[in-house]
């Protein structure tokens, strides 16, 4: 068993807001003995979705996108890239670990045929929007995007962003005026 | 010159949020012309923190590592990777772009030769506490970490996480029960 003060010691949180937040998704504790392991992974997989594998098509085979294609971290925790896309010419047809880099213009069916969930945006900025647009279009409605622009898709189109230059820039700020932030 | 409106729409965000936000900092703007885009870019910059260029040290040349000391979107950020360091031998004495990959015993002279004011560490998860702890022991009190890991550093180290796999859950949560949510 694992008690809320162990999980909150390893997440940086406190136990207070563990046992808040197990508690919003149904009764999972025993009181004063803690969670069953076993019983909360099945539980929080659960929730996050995560019982299944996901099917990911990556938009850029550049140094970052290639680098995720042979992320071991994603595959351990069942996102599974299953297509590749490129704009740039030199690039289609490169293969990268299993996959073959397939040119934009074979997003839909491929999309279809490859069951592909989520997509991973990892095109230089100008082209960001369009690579969203590619995929919404083939009937994506999940992304991730490391372009550091604010896509715009319908609203029925979730999209997460990790834009590391703003991270930077957050420490930046945060070390320009420690004192008084 | 630019109105709130229109970095709203560019932002994603609702003009009075943008007022506001700004307005937090100082007067800039001209009531119902807008902002001087020059005089606010130079504003932003300076509350940011980069007017000056930052020195960053990454620990951690595998592919993703790799890719980030290659991304030319840090340096046109003013983020200039200025060491680059290791545990595996195999990788110490590598040579990417201008740098040469150091082992991590080095650390802190380096450090302090070359100005490193910024940690990214990119090494796998048992690692990245022993990295976190080289760098502050180092001195460098700002560290951008790439490893899913909550690292415990003291108080004075500013710490932002980018955990790709959290992200990727994210949007599994979201898709799996998107009617509730």
């Amino acid at each position: 068993m694992v008690s809320s003060a162990r999980l909150a010691d390893i997440c940086g949180v406190n136990p207070a807001q563990i046992r808040k937040d197990l508690a919003y998704f149904g009764e999972f504790g025993t009181r004063g003995l803690g969670y069953y392991v076993k019983e909360l992974l099945y539980e929080i997989r659960n929730i996050l979705g995560l019982e299944k594998k996901w099917h990911l098509a990556l938009v850029g085979v550049g140094g970052l996108g290639a680098a995720l294609l042979r992320d071991a971290e994603f595959v351990n925790h069942g996102y599974i890239f299953v297509a590749a896309f490129e704009k740039d010419p030199q690039r289609i047809g490169m293969h990268i670990g299993d996959l073959t880099v397939e040119s934009l213009e074979t997003m839909t069916p491929l999309v279809l045929e490859k069951g592909v969930e989520l997509g991973v945006i990892a095109v230089s900025s100008p082209w960001a929007q369009e690579a969203a647009d590619r995929l919404v279009e083939a009937g994506v409605n999940g992304v991730l995007n490391f372009a550091p622009v604010q896509l715009r898709c319908p609203s029925d189109v979730h999209i997460e962003n990790v834009d590391l230059t703003l991270k930077l820039d957050v420490l930046s700020y945060k070390l320009t005026a420690p004192t008084s932030r």
